[in-house]
């Protein structure tokens, strides 16, 4: 078991956040499973409230800081979906949020953050315009950083998803979750470990953004320049956490192209009627690309958001 | 109690077409709960097999038919998803399925029919022409009629999606449903009547092709000649039983704009995360125009279906 992150923290996560998420449904596609040949559930973190898994960890970490520390608010940098997320877990504490978010981000996504009430400071888009825009807004008003995953309380928050699957679905053989910072993945194979042992769990990313499975093939944390996914939710790096528990606790990872993200995209919303968006699609895609044998098994995948600009869809 | 519909029918009805369909799930929306302060419960017969509620109609009328009757096959006419609900339901029975389509139905729709295997007959767009086309391969071939609504067998299936919504959700006080033909809402009026006597029914249709409106207004079936709205499937006119049944036993008739239709159905795709096509989206415009006062009651609201060609959306 990692020392990082235990089984445990998990249960903790679940329990504390519980009345502020809502337990996403599990969803099966007959079409899928006849291509497949093999019984397929769907985690629909997409349901969650803002649209993503992200607030389970936004929300773990925000409600698990003492009054003291999350008086002064609380503060990240995103460009997508951990931004909103922690807008409106601050906003459930009743705490301030601020969000610093490079100056292209979409306007979709600003509005979001923007909808939830939390402050916007726009930066430079590099990774260096951030973390200094974000370090000056904390040295000036003491606010309390919410990492989007390199944390254990935030890996443990986003491990509650493969907990509620595996407690509404028994005995699946494989889980599949999509692999960006690593904190989805972190939560995912700690909680699989801990309650279905003999169940594999792998991660996917694409090919464009491959840094977690370069990283386990090295044995140290490599990073992709500048990953030109559509998969904006999976641009980001493993972080010194994430990478440790994924190497000693998952099962692999799987990569995709970027035609068959958009092609398993457009596959969940024609047959599945539900929206997700590219970095969700990149476990159906490996499913689709047959990456992986699942004739005969009992499969999990986690679907992590649906948060798609409807004026801008990837078959335009 | 309708003489033309009776709810042992549709009882009969639910037993008849359980293998064959799926029990779709109610879904619920925080964001529209909050605005119309009131509770709202989706019966997403979106997520049916083949993408609409009609499967439950066609597969009562094709299951019901005797094997004497069903061995030449079935026929209908149809442009949308009852024609793709025939072709699926004949399929299931193991009987051959012709469908006349208009030469300009679109690309997409011609594509779900063929894929389930049904022989298509392309005809004049005019309902003459349809019927002309119709009554040739009939007489030709011996194949059964399943007509679209207007037949007791079809809009028993119907019934059976209110039938589940009132098992799913006790205490409705209110529910609306889309009325092009009318099927969906005879079958949910009779189905409220008989288990939920107190909890209202109401219809909704585009302001553009109110003829079930306008027929409850005159108390004769008054016809729009040329429908000019983007819901697809409401673009039909109640036919006798329909017309009879829904003057007996629904509450009334709201109308919607094409604006709001659309305004709908993305606030339905950007917040609930699933895909409705027009035709499901004039519910949800009519509670947000305020057509009813909702604010503390608790409404349930039938969403027809899913089936929307991704390559031309109406915000493009």
């Amino acid at each position: 078991m990692s020392d990082i992150l235990g089984f445990s923290a998990i249960r903790e996560a679940a329990a504390r956040i519980a009345p502020h998420i809502c337990r996403t449904p599990v969803l099966r596609c007959v079409r899928l499973e006849e291509q497949l040949e093999a019984e397929v559930f769907f985690k629909c973190e997409n349901f969650q409230e803002m649209g993503a898994f992200k607030l389970r960890g936004a929300s773990n970490a925000i409600f698990s800081l003492p009054e003291a520390d999350v008086s002064k608010g609380v503060a990240t940098h995103s460009s997508g979906n951990h931004g909103t997320a922690v807008a409106l877990a601050a906003k459930r504490r009743g705490v301030p949020a601020c969000v610093v978010m490079p100056e292209n981000a979409s306007a979709y996504k600003k509005r979001a953050v923007a909808e939830y009430g939390a402050h916007i400071i726009y930066c430079e888009s590099t990774q260096q315009g951030r973390e200094a825009a974000l370090a000056s807004y904390v040295q000036k008003t003491g606010a309390a950083l919410v990492h989007p995953y390199n944390d254990p309380v935030v890996m443990a928050g986003q491990g509650t998803a493969a907990l509620e699957l595996h407690e509404d679905v028994p005995d699946l053989q494989l889980i599949l979750a999509p692999v960006g910072g690593g904190g989805l993945l972190s939560g995912t194979a700690v909680a699989t470990r801990a309650l279905r042992p003999d169940c594999k769990v792998m991660g996917v990313e694409p090919l464009a953004a491959d840094d977690a499975w370069r990283s386990l093939k090295t044995g140290h944390i490599e990073t992709v320049p500048q990953p030109d996914t559509i998969a904006d939710g999976l641009r980001a790096t493993l972080g010194v956490l994430t990478f440790a528990v994924i190497r000693d606790e998952a099962d692999g990872i799987l990569r995709v192209s970027e035609e068959a993200i958009i092609a398993a995209m457009r596959f969940v919303w024609e047959r599945m009627k539900i929206i997700i968006e590219p970095s969700s699609a990149v476990v159906v895609a490996a499913l689709q690309e047959r990456l992986v044998e699942v004739k005969g098994r009992r499969v999990g995948v986690i679907l992590t958001g649906g948060n798609v600009d409807l004026d801008h869809l990837p078959w335009r």
